[in-house]
């Protein structure tokens, strides 16, 4: 493959399950993008820079420099990038160490946030945030990132303030595909009205949030209901119960959303219901303003 | 083996994963208890029968009479005892139609109860609570049966007249075992003191519950707590928001718990903490006393 710019530098979305390695030329535009499913999961420290040189290639002839977020600059990465500490400036102002590897390339990763009390961290969607305000300049309001974890983050005046994370994802799927509700919800389909139904039953009485899980297998069993109804019905529950554990993040604020679409549209959904108006970003999109926000950064010192 | 007495009938506890057969003398007696781990969740309908002939062997020889309870009698079970629906009568009236095997044995299997609205139901707890009330007559209050999936039932004047089920203990397993919170959290060890408090922070504020669970993991990142505080941490959350969600249930009420003393604990000194007074009760003791129960209405007609 040739190129008629080369690349200049190499930005990295490093994460538990991948790797996305994207080619940045001169001017600042994406040349290419390559993929590799060695994430942060499956490899020793050691074993980074292999993979790293075996997806970048010929990318390495131009480019000397690597920009990277995600797991991969955590304890059992490829070098600890320790966490900044909320509050705290939304573009990190120092970078991890660099790597400097053979022929002089060096590698920077960008570290995640901490916050201290009540204790949580974040990783990679740091940069994201990053993004979001490189391209919103002094947007102040509170960011949602919806996923496996799904992460609240309150940002003002160019700071991460303060942020929560709820396990909303993972407990969809664990709940799905592990417990006894498999055998009552479907992979795929929905119910848009009774998806809102459940979100408002457990936002309005969080304290019955416990009684309804086991009623969605019973409610198979008893009534027949439909297992693409049960499985809008537990993501209801479920978000209802996140959005009731923040709502002092969300409630009569600005409010703007980073994710993919599918993983989206139930938290717009959701909070349109409730009354608020909320602007969506592109995860990757984002993850791709922040990493060239840092980089821009390491230009200026 | 001989006995002093023959085996006159057999009481079997049937559940998704094991087998527990008594063998019952003349007097009303156990003379001897055998086990097997063929549960319902790992046999085909026609499979029981050779299954239970295996186990019960020469008990045959003497014992015409089988009393069971449990998910031998759901849908996927050796034959379906269609639930009764609460509110209905605590000792059940009606039995399975029995099962006549070989040599005239006849079969006959304790039905489940279910709820409609909202949706519930259970196997196997009916006949524990059937056992209570045959040992505490005219009992009037709530029976908690704490286990992978936790019962708390509303009992008067002999009837079941309500009842929810909560999936704590299993949560519990997939948080604390397939979750991201298996990294910090011990597979055994406790502290009372850390268990009580997570129990009254989601009791209280249960609206706060999806922001508890993630913070379990950074807690250990952050600030190196042991995993086995983090492991009464997790217990406490979780029942905390069940107590929150069965607060009708208990709050102010006659409270009974049937179950083993490992998976009674937390709950008895959860409810303690709130200044509910319990009852134990063993749920071996309960299962067996309430499939004898059943077997006297049969011998009455």
């Amino acid at each position: 493959m040739t190129y008629d710019h080369k690349p200049k530098w190499l930005a990295a979305d490093w994460g538990t399950s991948n790797l996305r390695l994207w080619a940045i030329g001169d001017d600042g535009a994406v040349l290419d993008m390559r993929t590799s499913d060695k994430g942060m999961g499956q490899l020793a420290p050691e074993e980074f820079e292999t993979v790293f040189v075996d997806v970048a290639a010929d990318w390495l002839d131009t480019a000397n420099t690597v920009v990277a977020c995600g797991m991969v600059g955590s304890r059992q990465g490829w070098v600890e990038a320790p966490y900044q500490t909320a509050p705290c400036a939304v573009c990190p102002s120092k970078m991890a160490k660099a790597l400097v590897l053979r022929d002089g390339l060096s590698v920077h990763i960008i570290p995640g946030i901490r916050q201290t009390d009540p204790a949580d961290v974040m990783r990679g969607e740091e940069t994201q945030i990053a993004g979001y305000l490189a391209q919103n300049d002094g947007w102040d309001g509170v960011i949602c990132l919806p996923g496996t974890h799904t992460k609240w983050v309150h940002v003002s005046a160019g700071e991460v303030v303060s942020f929560q994370t709820c396990m909303t994802g993972e407990m969809f799927a664990l709940l799905s595909e592990e417990s006894v509700l498999r055998h009552s919800i479907a992979d795929s389909g929905w119910n848009e009205d009774t998806f809102l139904e459940a979100l408002s039953l457990t936002l309005s009485r969080p304290e019955r949030m416990a009684g309804h899980l086991f009623s969605l297998r019973a409610a198979q069993l008893i009534h027949n209901t439909d297992a693409q109804t049960l499985r809008a019905r537990l993501s209801g529950l479920l978000i209802g119960a996140e959005l009731a554990s923040t709502k002092p993040y969300w409630l009569g604020q600005n409010v703007a959303l980073i994710g993919a679409e599918a993983v989206s549209q139930p938290y717009l959904a959701g909070l349109a219901a409730q009354g608020i108006d909320v602007v969506r970003a592109d995860a990757t999109d984002m993850t791709l303003a922040g990493i060239k926000a840092a980089h821009a950064l390491l230009e200026t010192g």
